[in-house]
C-alpha cells in the first residue's frame, strides 16, 4: 500500500494590507523605526492577521516528549529515565517551562509522543504515544513511514484542537534525552551542512563525547544515505516528538496562527516543515538563538532574526516563552501607542529611516 | 565658596554567598549552565541582596526630561517642543514607556528636571526643574557646578523616596530633544574615544546632519577642553536630565537596589557615575544594546552584557522595561525551580559546564 502523502494548505501572506500597516506603525509617537524588532514583529503579525488591530489569544506552549533508540549508542551523557521523570515534573509545573509558562501567562500542554514509560492519568501527560521511543537509527530507520505520518497527524490534531478553543499563537517545547542527535542529522541533511558543524555538546558532552556522537551519526548516514524528500528524511533520522511537532507547526501555519520557534530540537522540526512548505516561515517568529553550536546556522539557513540571544540551551520551549512578552510589546505598540495626531505631538514622520 | 563634593557610600558586593548561590543555581533541574544569561542575572542579584531567595519589589521606571541649549546649533532634526509634548504624553501613558510600563507592570514617574515649559498640576509631571533647559555648551558650560550638583541631589532624593516606599529595582528613562549631543561628548571624554565614533543619527539625522553635529561638538570640546574629574565633565557637557539620572543611579547603588540600565543617553549618565564610583556596575544590569552607533562601545567600555538586542533607539527607558520580564524569569528560576532532589529527577550536575 502506497503511503498517501500528508498535505497542508499553507497560504503565503497577502500583501493587501502592507501599506496600511506601515503607515500605522510609522505614525506612532516615536522616531521613525525606533522600535526596531518590535515594529517588524507587529508588521508580520498584521500581515498574518490581515488587520491593523492585532490580537494574541490563548497563547500555548505544547511540550512534546519522546525517547530515542539512538541513546543505546552512548550519544548522551544523561540517563534516559530523565525523559519520563522530567515530563512528570513539567506537568506539575516544576521544570523550566512550567515555571516560565506560569510567569508569562502562557497555557501549557504536556504531550507523550513516544516516551519509554507508562504514565498514569494523575501524571497529566496527554497520550499521543506511537511507541516507546523511536528505533535506533544507527541500525534501522527511527520510524516507519506509517509511524512518522501518524506522529505528524497527531501534532496537527493537537494544534487544531487548540485553534478550535480560540488559541491563535503557539510554541512548541521538547523533552527527549538524546534528541540533539536526530536534530543534528536532520540539520545536516536538510541544510546540506557537514555533520561536524551540526553536532554540539547537547546537555553536556565533553570533547571526547562529541567525537563519539559524530562517529555514530556519520555511520548512520553512511548506512541509510540521503533521501530526496524531507518526509523520508524525518522518518529515518528524526524522532517521534520531532515528527509530532513538525505536523503541529504545519497545521498552525495552515490555520494562520502565529508560530513562535524555540531552540535547536524544535528548529530541526521547523527545518523539515520548511523543506515541505517554505511558506511556513511567513507564520514563524524566531524567539531566540541558543548556544547549541548548530542553532545559529539553522536559523540563518532560514534567514530568521532571533528576538533573544540569552545563551540558553535548556530546550522545553523556554526560549519561546521568554520571547512572548516582547511579542506582547509589539502588539501593545500597534494597538495602543498613540499617533502624533492623537497625542497632540508634532509629527516628525518625515525624519529618519523606517525599519519596514 | 568652594563646592562641597557630593559623595555616595557605595559598597562593592560581598563574596560571602557566592558558593551557596552557585550551588543553588547548579542544582536546579536543568542541564548545568543551560539558562545562560538568566543564571548570571540570578547570581548577580543574589550577591546584591545577599540571599538565595530573590525579591523584586515595586519596580519603577523614572522618566526624566530636560531641554538642551545646544539645540540652537541645529544638532537635532526634531523641534524642541517635542520634549514637553512628549512629557505630557508619557504622563498620560500615551508614549512608548507608558505603554510598556503598563504591560510589564512597572511603576512609572515622570520628572521635569529642566524642560522649557511650564507644566500644570494636571499634567502629573513632578517638578524637579533646575532651569528651563541647560545652556548651549557650544558657548558656555551646560550647567554651573551648583546646578549640576543640585540636579544630582534631586536624582538621589527621588530614588531615596522610592526606596523608602519599598522599591528595590529601578530603571531610568529620558526625554530631551538634542540629548544625543551631550551623551556623545560625555562618551568621548569619559571613554577616551574619538568623537566621530560617538556621534550617531539620534532621532533621525541624515549624513549631512551628522557631519554638522560632529563639527559643532568638536568645536565645543576645543573651547572648553577636557576636565580631570567626571563631575566637571558632566557640568560642562551634560544636561539636567543626565545629571539627575547620574545622581539617581549612584543613590540606587548606595541603597543596594538593582539598577537596570537603558539606552544611549541613560548609559552616558552611567558612564559618569561609573567614573565617580566604579562599584556602581556591581548593581547594574544592562538591559539592551540600542542601534545608536556609540552605545555598543559604551557598554563594552564598562564590560556590560546586554540582555536584549532589539535594534531599539526610542529611549524613554523602553529597553529597560522590556528586559524586566527576563529579570523576573531569573528570579523565578532561583525562587521556584525545583532542584533534582525535590523533583525526584536523577541528578546530572556533574555533567556539563556551569556559566557561573
Amino acid at each position: 500500500m502506497a503511503l498517501e502523502k500528508l498535505t497542508f494548505n499553507i497560504q503565503p501572506l497577502s500583501n493587501d494590507l502592507n501599506e496600511a500597516l506601515k503607515f500605522e506603525i510609522n505614525h506612532k509617537t516615536k522616531p521613525l523605526g525606533s522600535l526596531g524588532q518590535l515594529e517588524r514583529i507587529a508588521y508580520q503579525l498584521g500581515r498574518i492577521q490581515q488587520s491593523v488591530q492585532l490580537r494574541l489569544s490563548k497563547p500555548t506552549v505544547v511540550l512534546v516528549g519522546a525517547d530515542h533508540g539512538i541513546c543505546a549508542q552512548g550519544v548522551s551523557p544523561c540517563p534516559q529515565e530523565l525523559t519520563w521523570q522530567q515530563m512528570k515534573n513539567f506537568a506539575k509545573k516544576g521544570g523550566g517551562i512550567g515555571l516560565f509558562a506560569n510567569l508569562y501567562k502562557l497555557d501549557m500542554l504536556t504531550i507523550d509522543a513516544g516516551v519509554d514509560y507508562h504514565f498514569s492519568k494523575e501524571d497529566k501527560v496527554e497520550d499521543y504515544k506511537i511507541r516507546n521511543g523511536s528505533r535506533d537509527f544507527s541500525i534501522e530507520p527511527a520510524m516507519t513511514t506509517v509511524e512518522c505520518r501518524q506522529a505528524m497527524e497527531n501534532g496537527a490534531a493537537i494544534v487544531s484542537k487548540l485553534y478550535n478553543k480560540g488559541c491563535n499563537v503557539i510554541a512548541f517545547g521538547e523533552m527527549g534525552i538524546g534528541n540533539t542527535s536526530p536534530a543534528s542529522v536532520l540539520m545536516s541533511q536538510l541544510c546540506n551542512i557537514p555533520l561536524d558543524a551540526c553536532v554540539g555538546a547537547g546537555s553536556g558532552l565533553d570533547a571526547t563525547g562529541i567525537q563519539h556522537k559524530l562517529k555514530v551519526l556519520n555511520a548512520a548516514i553512511s548506512k541509510h544515505g540521503t533521501f530526496e524528500d524531507p518526509f523520508h528524511t524525518l522518518a529515518c533520522y528524526g524522532g517521534l516528538e520531532i515528527a509530532t511537532i513538525c505536523g503541529g507547526i504545519l497545521k498552525a501555519a495552515e490555520l494562520k496562527m502565529l508560530y513562535i520557534n524555540d531552540g535547536f530540537i524544535i528548529t530541526s522540526a521547523l527545518l523539515v516543515a520548511h523543506a515541505m512548505y517554505p511558506e511556513v516561515l511567513d507564520y514563524t517568529i524566531f524567539s531566540h538563538q541558543s548556544n547549541e553550536g548548530g542553532h545559529k546556522h539553522m536559523i540563518s539557513y532560514m534567514k530568521g532574526e532571533p528576538i533573544l540571544n540569552l545563551d540558553l540551551r535548556l530546550g522545553e520551549g523556554t526560549g519561546a516563552a521568554m520571547a512572548y512578552p516582547i511579542i506582547q510589546g509589539a502588539v501593545e505598540m500597534m494597538n495602543k501607542m498613540t499617533t502624533f495626531t492623537q497625542a497632540n505631538v508634532t509629527d516628525t514622520t518625515k525624519k529618519g529611516i523606517t525599519v519596514l
